[in-house]
């Protein structure tokens, strides 16, 4: 079963070259930046130009391995586990960020609310629905009584 | 770069032995289910039971490959490029669920809300948390139109 392989369908493009420039999350982030998808992928965007926001799937390819399986997120001062977290090192360096799509142009999205580096590898792109993905929660644990803004 | 080779961190247990009985998404289900983390990991769930929802970043380890990139979602009778669908056969067979933690004891997780199946190998957890994983949409493409509630 292990290891999963998975291949890149694209490159992210984004205005941020180094980590600590970079948004901690897509919902606080206003800037803009381009998908381009592999081409041989370009049918798979079919019917995509017709959804406000989309939930890319992605790699932190320079995330270094994490040398532990607690950390200290960016809004906080105390360590909690990293399943607690959406620290970027972590035993599989998988991120989702909701962004919203601004202009589709063949293989090419323009999108907005970017939130990784530059050169970011792409490994899915879903839409974003809010019957699926809107969720009311009871408890946020840490992030609720969090040191930072 | 390619491929990324990312390892299971745990197994999710759910009621659903086949495709065809699994709900189409974890909002529209109510079953329960329980994640068994794998022991070396055990450490990174430290503060993960005082959140109630859980997104989980898994494998759809038994979808087929894609034969084409434009597919027949669940919810409709066209056609649209896989990646305006959640459709589980997908270039990286990579599925996301929110999913409400029920119980938190040691390395396993009780959950509600599950919609893949018994057996799924888990990548990853993350808190879900509606600041960073609520968005207010403008268009759902195809859903708003669907031929299926």
């Amino acid at each position: 079963m292990n290891p999963f392989k998975l291949n890149a369908i694209g490159i992210i493009r984004t205005p941020f070259k180094n980590q600590n420039e970079t948004p901690i999350q897509s919902s606080r982030s206003s800037a803009l930046g381009e998908i381009e998808v592999f081409e041989k992928f370009t049918e798979g965007l079919d019917g995509v130009a017709e959804f406000s926001h989309l939930i890319l799937v992605y790699v932190w390819h320079l995330a270094e391995k994490p040398k532990e399986l607690k950390v200290k997120p960016f809004l906080d001062n105390n360590k909690y586990g990293v399943f607690a977290t959406r620290f970027p090192c972590r035993p599989n360096p998988i991120g989702i960020s909701t962004v919203r799509l601004i202009q589709c142009d063949g293989n090419r999205l323009k999108i907005q609310g970017v939130d990784m580096l530059d050169g970011t590898p792409l490994l899915d792109i879903k839409p974003y629905v809010p019957e699926f993905d809107v969720f009311q929660v009871d408890r946020i644990g840490w992030y609720s009584r969090r040191a930072y803004v």
